[in-house]
């Protein structure tokens, strides 16, 4: 197997102006990883020709595959074709079947096409033309002696369609690449990121082929195992005993696999069970409600974001103890626990969820702020409760209040509390 | 005025295996920006001596100032440092303030500093050391011949504090930089790219210093004043007559200025006219809670997010129609109305916001999907509404949904309807 060095030339002003951030690159370096090509250099640079064929130059001469995103647009600024041309010693030359698509497009949507679309249908003589079958920009791959430049668009939805579809298979055709990356992520709920390494250092440690690596998030961790190889049969053997390890090292801890999230998860329960929820939330404010939504929107038979006393005191109705009411709402651990039963009767749903968190108003953090979250899920066996010593209004404390909210209806859901 | 020319290199092999979107550089070039510098070159490079030698030496031949973020860390695949002192032909010295700055930092948090964090107070000779109050790694600028070299950490909060308060005063300074970019953002809701360009395209198109640009987000469109000057005086002087001209432009659709957000001017006219609010959503599921909570967490009396019959037929116990409720679950825009009434009634708010969305569920695109929206607002005055022909699941078409349905709200609490 070839050793293939690829670098990445993203090209735009707006990119050198930070009005755009270039997530398309971070996109690519992970496929090109997938694959077993090495990825050195990641450049940007603006609308410039000079400095344009300078980049394009050197990385030529320092690289196997020069992958440029951007600039083949019709406008007078996109300068990609005609650069790759110079530094290539070529002409650009009117592609025929490009014109012809770009014409059919145009013809397809009933818009006129301008003069300036035909410029589009020029590469490099000798290039190989891509069509584009998502945007008017045709993409091409020129094979220099110094090495090959594929210049791709710049619009993240035509680049990623073109990476997959045309680049990935000519890249491994080219250079012969039978190596490839397989991962299997385990996502784990509830165990801080030290605690991971503490069930399964050994693993991280001493795993060569497959890799196992961590990745915090804020209320979960990610496991992932990752192995190179040159067949999906061989990696799946390969991660196998290591994932069966580490599922061993966290039974039902572990709530998903690669990409499934947490509110799926739950949303798949709920569905399968024939279970509607209902949710009480307050400092999450609706966090909790929105990712139900995305995931079991069916199930969720309402929620109700309330901080103060009147709304809690009308759910308080369907309480067991409603000669404990104003007690109750001076005590929040045993306001939290009632009102998932509440919630759940009022609601006439099968599960009710309860979650109060109370910062503690003197400190906050970035993560982890100090504070009391209680969260409480009743269902008709009766009512589970958590307590958790932080609280904070910031995104990462919200996020993991909101996991683990989710996390204790996904137990309830399974039995395994 | 001198012309500068910059350029940033983030280091990190992380970056270039896609595991984290290099947004440092994005912040960066908007800053290098406001202050006249250009930025003609970003390049990401892995941990690797070789390869950041060559992307520094390189960097240096061809621009004034380099600036590098990440790398300067404790650990071994840190290299920054030694490879910047090798560019410059500098032995790496150690620096006693900057040790006695890491040490003091480790003994205020108790933890124990181990010998790898020693490395971090060695700097090129002659070096200016740049004190990090954020972090233990100690950040240096080399004034070599070629220009000037800016390590900074990579990560952001920490670099972000230095650019600001070290980076930029560096910069003014060394360069005798008194042009500066200051902008003025006027935020548009309800307005689409194309109707702001009717009606403010001459100032687009014709102005040059200011300028006038347009940045559309879904449910509101951005104009940005900006002027290139040596004074914010000044500055605000050029800004002022365009300014007027965009006000009167758009009257009470433009709803803020620079930094402020939607909820934030809602949660600001909330709290200044003592008024609470309580909400009903559906497709929304709690994006317009969590917004309003955000801004105006003392003002949210109350949020339910209901689709189903029976939380809305508990709400519209409170309707002023009671008779009809068959009829109004059957009419949206009706239903929509009574909702806004009944909600405000329920939770005994100062307003009542309803916002019902009926995507079209044969068709979907990522953004302004058909379908139907309603919003109601109820105030002691009565009820005011809005109709739309767009409902998508998707974050943009939910994104607009919320934004305007504040806006509603703004602009029912401003008596601008």
């Amino acid at each position: 197997m070839a050793t293939v060095n690829a670098e990445i030339v993203a090209i735009g002003s707006e990119l050198l102006l930070g009005q755009i951030v270039d997530t398309n690159s971070a996109w690519m370096a992970q496929r090109l990883a997938e694959i077993g090509v090495n990825l050195f250099y990641k450049t940007i640079v603006g609308d410039n020709a000079g400095r344009m064929r300078e980049i394009i130059s050197r990385a030529l001469e320092r690289s196997d595959v020069v992958i440029t995103s951007g600039g083949i647009g019709p406008t007078e600024d996109d300068l990609t074709r005609e650069i790759v041309a110079e530094v290539t010693g070529r002409e650009l030359v009117l592609d025929a079947d490009l014109l012809q698509q770009i014409e059919e497009r145009f013809r397809k949507r009933g818009f006129i096409m301008t003069k300036n679309n035909e410029k589009q249908a020029y590469i490099p003589s000798g290039a190989i033309p891509v069509e584009n079958p998502n945007g008017t920009a045709p993409s091409f791959i020129v094979e220099d002696p110094r090495g090959v430049i594929i210049a791709l668009p710049g619009v993240p939805f035509e680049m990623k369609w073109l990476f997959e579809n045309r680049v990935i298979p000519y890249l491994r055709d080219k250079f012969d690449l039978r190596e490839m990356i397989v991962s299997r992520v385990l996502k784990i709920a509830e165990i801080g990121e030290s605690s991971v390494d503490d069930r399964i250092g050994h693993l991280i440690r001493t795993s060569v082929n497959p890799t196992v690596g961590v990745l915090a998030h804020p209320g979960q961790v990610d496991v992932r195992i990752s192995v190179k190889t040159d067949s999906v049969e061989t990696a799946q053997r390969l991660i196998a005993p290591l994932e069966e390890e580490v599922r061993q090292a966290f039974g039902p801890h572990l709530f998903a696999v690669d990409n499934e999230t947490m509110e799926e998860v739950v949303g798949r329960l709920l569905n399968t069970k024939g279970v509607t929820i209902a949710v009480i939330e307050d400092l999450t404010g609706g966090m909790i409600a929105k990712r139900l939504q995305q995931a079991a929107r069916e199930s969720l038979a309402e929620a109700i974001i309330a901080h103060s006393e009147q709304p809690l005191r009308r759910v308080l109705r369907y309480s067991r103890q409603p000669e404990r009411l104003e007690e109750l709402l001076h005590d929040d651990a045993a306001l939290t626990e009632e009102l998932a039963f509440s919630i759940r009767a009022h609601s006439q749903a099968g599960l009710g969820l309860a979650v109060r968190a109370i910062p503690d108003p003197t400190r906050t953090t970035q993560n982890l702020s100090p504070g009391k979250t209680y969260m409480a899920v009743a269902d008709d066996q009766g009512v589970h409760t958590r307590e958790y010593n932080f609280a904070g209004r910031g995104t990462p404390d919200l996020t993991r209040i909101t996991t683990y909210a989710l996390n204790l209806v996904r137990r309830t859901l399974e039995g395994t509390l």
